[in-house]
């Protein structure tokens, strides 16, 4: 209450005449950045994914096996979507990278953050209109205007952040080489606008170059990463690690930010069904009185199919997050190729809820039920076989990548591969058995969706049993029963 | 390299029959509860705000008024999404509270959690079939269910943490009352099944009752706290604090959550249009080649309005979040009050960019054009007050809740307040403008889209010279012109 009274002396007048009001110091001005940060993840996550719904809207005859024009359309639908991930998810490095210099930020900054964030929102829009119309050069224009915009952006923002180094971070606050510094970044962060330049001006010239430029421009950084990998695995040869802690495309990304990135994803696709669910399925009043009698359980009844694919999508992608997060808990760094495997996961992920959806469009038995049951599982392999990619990656380097418990033979390494071989092994299972059992396909794939939740949540105990019967068997005389016994008890109770 | 070999020279087996793996530690099965909490949000904001679809897919016939028919469903629609938004806000705050005593999570609480997310996310749903069917009791009877099903996973949630104590936040981990906390919890989580179990009881016997039931539910704690507050401020007494720090509902929410949910909302919200852009406005092939001779860009003019309504909305959404944020960087804790206040401010946010939709839809200097543009005004000016309203309350428990730099006549204080007014005192303007010039409507919103990002640009440099020019009008001994331009400066530079 003292202090209250303390303040209250000061008046307003003498609040805006007094020398507190004017003094320029830079708290209250400048900010931790880590809000923005997770606020741009959030958007950049729903435009990845955003090109997913027009591959749920096309229409499917119920009745009609998949017609070739329709198959046709959703491939190129598909392409569009995995293309728009892809290109956003690169953006979002180049974000990363960006604010890993950049480490605090203040209005201006927030103010072109937002600008930037609003053009990368636009880009899955171009890149459709490139795809509908390959011939035309309408949309690379477009396409490689936002680019140019957002580099020029971007390159406004380092200028900003380096004429105000207490934006920066502490290591090139310190240095002596700021100059430097800024003009390796300006120069990484130009090179894309000017090669989109380079494009637009050749799609007046000559079209299909200037769609080989862009390719080149936005998958380059993965796949000289990639080959750069690859070899220095294949000779054996240790990697030579980066003298400078400059601004480069190898230099690993922020894990809070790729783990933020995720959740946005994840979280987006869970809900994809039940978007359209809660907009669809309401039945009309004057339908359910005059075709149903007035009875809604019935008019509710021809939904079934539909809240089961989203209980049945949520279950899984939820499942898929989980073992995702149970990943990056053990992570401690993010390399380039493992955020790569990452992108790679989420993409399919996007595809599940659909394929899902499409599990229970068909009519029970035909050939379209299998296909789309045979298709899920797939998917599911994918995403898993994938996470499964970033712990074999993050094993390769586990000095840096991983928490010294879960290394290999460390305490925690096989429960963390049975969490990650689980999704991957049930849908590879599920998929032969649907092959085999093909009339049985439904009732296998609706028993794979209850047993798995149940198998995660008796993961650590099935690992334990299977480890002491492995035991049993390759070491017997040190397997004595009443050990085995005591740890599944031990299971049981941790 | 040593390292390495170190480990390598555990094999397999050993790992599995040594004592290493049968350890059981916590380490590794117990994680931080953090990135559940943020995917759970994630989850939750989209939710909030999806009921907010059928509102914008509502068919609005471009030449005639807008009918009574539509205008009734367009009511209930908005009903819904309002109340689906306040709903599900609530069993966020409740999500909150149980996580702000649980600060650890294992694999188990992560899989429960889902499970009582999945729940969540279908409550929009069964609402909406209580809306839509008013006087059937099934949308009453799966609500109900849904929710007692998610009362009873909460509440093994409680048992399994208290359980394992190690889970529990360290105030309760050292308490002697356990048991009291824990039964004291699992009262105040079940209250709420309860009730929902005599409301679906009832709804077989007087519906009407049911609804009345569920209404308190939900409300009661936020109604009860308002009048709290009130009274408090009316009679002038102090408040008396907590002197026990159990679960109650007035407990203040986690700023990290509050900040995260807004986040989604705000992310959800600000792409809420390209969605829509990205599926409708790709002209079909063959429509361009008959309709508009093969020219893409007068069959993409068509579309300007489309596009200028989704760029006019994320500016507007995304400078809201941009004064939220800064709001937020100055508050230190959120009492539940300024939570609600939050909460009404981001159920408007959720109309932004339909009612902006609208203001580019209808044709030109049309009676319905000029109220949509007026209705973005007051959706505006409603976001921009209850912001100030968060600030308002903040400022009355200064103490608490704001840093010292933004209190009542503190360096920053009348910078947050020229930010926090700017939006409603600019609809407000235009609103009136807009009634007075109906004839310009529309240019004098457009004028106001592109002014708004240029005020919060130079926002800090226009309050220093409106001080400097208060200060000469009222001090104009202390103002003598050399100090005035100096300050000027200064507000350049910084």
């Amino acid at each position: 209450m003292e202090k209250r009274k303390r303040s209250e002396t000061y008046s307003f007048l003498e609040s805006i005449s007094g020398p507190r009001s004017t003094h320029s110091e830079t708290h209250g001005s400048t900010q931790s950045s880590q809000r923005l940060l997770a606020y741009s993840d959030a958007l950049i996550s729903i435009i990845a994914t955003v090109m997913i719904l027009p591959v749920a809207h096309t229409k499917i005859g119920e009745h009609e096996e998949l017609k070739e024009s329709v198959q046709v359309l959703l491939t190129t639908k598909i392409g569009v979507y995995l293309m728009t991930f892809l290109i956003v998810t690169v953006a979002w490095a180049a974000h990363v990278r960006l604010f890993q210099v950049i480490v605090r930020i203040d209005d201006c900054l927030a103010l072109l953050n937002l600008a930037c964030m609003m053009l990368i929102t636009f880009l899955p829009y171009t890149f459709s209109l490139m795809a509908t119309f390959p011939e035309n050069h309408l949309g690379i224009l477009l396409f490689c205007g936002c680019v140019m915009v957002i580099g020029l952006i971007q390159a406004l923002v380092v200028v900003y952040a380096f004429s105000r180094p207490f934006l920066l971070k502490e290591q090139i606050q310190t240095s002596e080489d700021q100059k430097v510094y800024k003009h390796h970044i300006l120069q990484v962060i130009l090179k894309v606008p000017i090669m989109c330049f380079l494009a637009s001006i050749f799609s007046f010239i000559f079209l299909q170059l200037s769609y080989v430029l862009l390719a080149i421009v936005i998958f380059l950084p993965y796949i000289s990463q990639l080959l750069k990998w690859c070899r220095s695995k294949a000779i054996g040869q240790e990697e030579t690690p980066d003298s400078e802690p400059l601004y480069q495309p190898s230099e690993p990304l922020s894990k809070e930010r790729v783990e933020a990135f995720s959740d946005g994803v994840y979280a987006i696709v869970a809900t994809l069904l039940i978007l359209d669910i809660c907009e669809d399925n309401v039945p009309d009043r004057e339908i359910v009185r005059t075709v149903y009698n007035g009875s809604l359980v019935s008019a509710l009844s021809g939904y079934g199919p539909e809240y089961l694919a989203y209980f049945g999508s949520f279950v899984t992608v939820g499942l898929l997050w989980f073992v995702h997060h149970s990943l990056f808990l053990h992570v401690t760094k993010t390399t380039r190729f493992m955020g790569l495997l990452n992108t790679f996961s989420l993409a399919f992920v996007g595809g599940l809820p659909l394929a899902y959806q499409l599990t229970h469009e068909f009519p029970h038995n035909s050939k379209n039920e299998l296909e789309a049951i045979q298709v899920s599982c797939v998917i599911i392999f994918f995403v898993g076989i994938n996470q499964l990619g970033i712990w074999v990656v993050a094993l390769y380097n586990e000095q840096e990548t991983l928490h010294p418990y879960v290394r290999y033979a460390g305490r925690e390494h096989i429960f963390m591969l049975a969490k990650l071989a689980l999704y991957p092994c049930v849908a590879l299972g599920t998929f032969f058995l649907t092959c085999i059992l093909s009339k049985f396909s439904a009732s296998i794939f609706h028993l794979m969706e209850i047993t798995v939740p149940l198998a995660f949540l008796v993961l650590r105990l099935l690992v334990r049993v299977a480890l002491a019967g492995l035991r049993l068997v390759f070491c017997p005389e040190r397997a004595n029963p009443r050990t085995v016994l005591e740890e599944e008890q031990d299971a049981l109770v941790t």
